[in-house]
């Protein structure tokens, strides 16, 4: 049994040596994306597909769960509606398309392809509500964004991606608060259970917000390479747009007032999350809740009668309960074994004639590559309990890895030094709140804020920059 | 219980005054489709994009079945890829949107937004594609495109809209061919058994082919006011597209060979269809299959003593078979009533005090108001009988329609005749197969050719243009 340990399938470049490239090679050989002439975006393949219409399924319940509703809006903005607000539009302006022909003619007014749909849902917002019934309107949308990015790498930054985009609108500016919160939560949980990916949760500072917003929340992930990933942002963004958009309601005593907003969103960057969390050099390894397959079936010596068969029957009755999928291809077992591992399916089970004598199997798990004998009668129940163990050990290795690369600091110098020792992670530094505190740190040390953390500790009393009473404690780091 | 025949909600336009308003007022009042200032574009209400998710279930399920993955191409197509198919580009380059700026610099070559996406589909198979245990490739996208149309109305023809395009690349003409008319046959089965409308399958003829197919097929279905709306397509390609773009594979004897190919889409068009399939001068009239709401629970006399309790226990119970819904509101039953016919919902239960008392509650169908009492043991039962006989009333319903609305003819004058006395409907008449007498007739009597259909018949042997020898028997009308 030493095939499962070589690698029968073309290798990929070892993290440890160059992990950008081992991120490319993994998105190209588990299938996951594909090139093409168009400069900056993907073609996102069907295996990567599956993944990103499973997490869509899962985040879709949790959505209904609290409320909202699925609406789609137009894909262009015209130019006049993105200016509306003042903040938002110079933010996004310098990095939408335009189109600015239809057909052989020429637009009178050019229109961007959305690069979120704030102005196109306030617009709608403001045609729909009027009185405090009305309230609150909870929207989702599902669909294609565009930034024009210089430098694009798959599901963490190109020019058209995939995503959701929640819009909400308010009576008070406390209920468009805590619905911002609600859904950075619904984020984290998310992340957590399903993707078994740790965050940290917390406050983007000031220059760091989305163009508009009062406030941004994110939810920040550490990566295999010590690199931060912004996971999933939710924005509360107070009256500003109302006011710009004039949306207006009714109240209860008949007085007139702007709704109060919040918009969140999450993205196929999130696939790139998965990769470079729990990815190693044999492949990728998936999530069991997101995984296209959960179990595949490898039959052994399947040219003996009757093999292929109880596989095939086997197939059938997993299939009831889970992903399950059937190799009886006539590739080699350790073809298979390589195959599978670098698509990252969580259990492989291996059947063959003298297993299906004692009626039993071999399950293997693509984390440890722990084998188990298993008998067929109650096979159901030791993958439900396998994969359930699988997803829970895939979240205490991220989660080590993160609180191991955490590092406190008390001034830049510390944190050149632990960089300089430990490669990248995150810096947990006290920090006064000023802005020129938060650029010096960049500027000596590489770090950039990542946010302030919900869940604070009080390192000492002093900015790490420049020793004045501090307001709070931020994690800093390099992000993807 | 006079409540339930008045118009509480606000009046729509009847059907027989103005049809096309009928239809607007519908799309607007059952809160299907919203306004935006993003012209001859619409946002999809949640209402209506909660039919699109339903149809896109159904049909998903029967691609998986038929062997197709999901996948997702680029939204933009560079002006030399369009270019590719000659007859392709000549089809849609009139009506496409182009990107020409990304930021503030211009691009160095134009991209356009996707109106279909066969380049895209091409370039990714000529990549991917080498040897003939690659193929078939059965590949489907949810997606949107766009189209510069000149005038639109919503859902039938609009400058943007939801759909999904299969496009497949096979070893033989013949995998393709069968492919194209598996797939057809698909959204007939789809239309007829999901949506309740009957379609004609057939071929369209050489002028009114897809830009670039060797053939094209459609489903076309009769709407109420005797126009035809093309509700599916599906095309043959050959090796055409696969000569243009060099898609080729080694066969089992070393040979190289072009692939050949198929096409094939439904759109949110579809819901323009079962609006006007369905629809009646109270509003919308929905196919349970594809019905958000299957089941709404108005309460009578809500604030008595326990009505409120036992109708939400009611949903709970009927919410794990059907999509049910409590109207608990402080609206009055009537404007219940209405609203939710105005919503198409296929069946009311009401439940009152007297109801309860008696184990009992009333059943109300949508289309012929027919009420039941039906007792509450087996609510469950009964309501599944009630919606399944009800999806097959609307299936008979606009059957009978369709074929009292078609009309065999013999010549011009026959069709100018049963146009003038009849109105709109499908002309079943003869054809020689030039295009000399499609055009003639067209120009003649206004009626454009629909489609061959699958199932001939002869009418006679000449001609319904010129009186040379016919060669098969054609469907014409008037199309949406």
């Amino acid at each position: 049994m030493k095939m499962d340990t070589k690698k029968m399938v073309e290798e990929i470049t070892s993290m440890e040596v160059d992990f950008a490239k081992w991120y490319t090679d993994i998105v190209k050989k588990a299938d996951l994306v594909g090139y093409s002439s168009v400069k900056g975006c993907m073609i996102i393949r069907p295996y990567g597909y599956a993944i990103w219409e499973l997490m869509q399924a899962e985040l879709n319940s949790r959505f209904k769960a609290t409320g909202h509703e699925n609406i789609y809006m137009p894909m262009f903005i015209p130019e006049s509606l993105l200016q509306k607000e003042k903040d938002h539009v110079n933010g996004f302006a310098p990095e939408v398309a335009w189109v600015t022909h239809g057909g052989s003619e020429p637009l009178q007014e050019r229109l961007c392809v959305r690069p979120t749909s704030e102005t196109l849902f306030c617009e709608h917002y403001a045609n729909i509500v009027q009185s405090y019934r009305d309230l609150p309107k909870l929207y989702n949308q599902w669909c294609s964004v565009v930034r024009w990015e210089k430098t694009t790498r798959p599901f963490l930054r190109s020019r058209e991606f995939l995503w959701q985009e929640g819009h909400t609108a308010h009576a008070t500016a406390e209920e468009a608060e805590e619905e911002t919160i609600k859904m950075l939560n619904v984020y984290a949980e998310f992340c957590e259970n399903v993707l078994n990916m740790p965050v940290i949760k917390g406050q983007k500072t000031e220059s760091d917000k989305f163009a508009g917003a009062k406030a941004t929340y994110a939810i920040e992930a550490l990566m295999h390479d010590g690199k931060a990933l912004q996971a999933g942002t939710s924005h509360y963004f107070g009256d500003g747009f109302a006011k710009a958009f004039d949306i207006t309601y009714t109240d209860k005593e008949n007085n007139i007032r702007h709704v109060h907003q919040s918009s969140w969103g999450v993205s196929t960057r999130l696939i790139g999350g998965i990769i470079m969390s729990h990815g190693d050099n044999n492949g990728l390894v998936l999530p069991p809740k997101i995984a296209p397959i959960q179990v595949v079936i490898i039959p052994v010596a399947q040219h003996k009668q009757g093999v292929l068969e109880k596989a095939e029957e086997l197939r059938i009755k997993l299939a009831e309960k889970f992903r399950a999928k059937l190799d009886g291809s006539d590739n080699s077992p350790g073809w298979k074994y390589a195959e599978y591992e670098m698509k990252g399916v969580p259990l492989r089970l291996e059947i063959g004639p003298r297993d299906i004598e004692g009626n039993q199997c071999v399950l293997v798990r693509r984390d440890n590559r722990e084998k188990v004998f298993a008998s067929l009668d109650n096979i159901g129940e030791t993958i439900e309990k396998l994969l359930e163990d699988f997803g829970n050990a895939l979240y205490e290795k991220a989660h080590k890895n993160m609180t191991g690369r955490t590092y406190a600091c008390k001034n830049a110098d510390e944190i050149k030094a632990v960089l300089k020792e430990n490669g990248d992670g995150f810096i947990k530094a006290m920090w006064c709140g000023e802005k020129e505190c938060e650029d010096k740190i960049k500027e000596d040390t590489g770090v950039s804020s990542r946010c302030i953390p919900f869940e604070q500790e009080k390192l000492s009393d002093a900015c790490v920059c420049c020793g004045k009473p501090a307001e709070s404690m931020i994690y800093w780091g390099n992000a993807y």
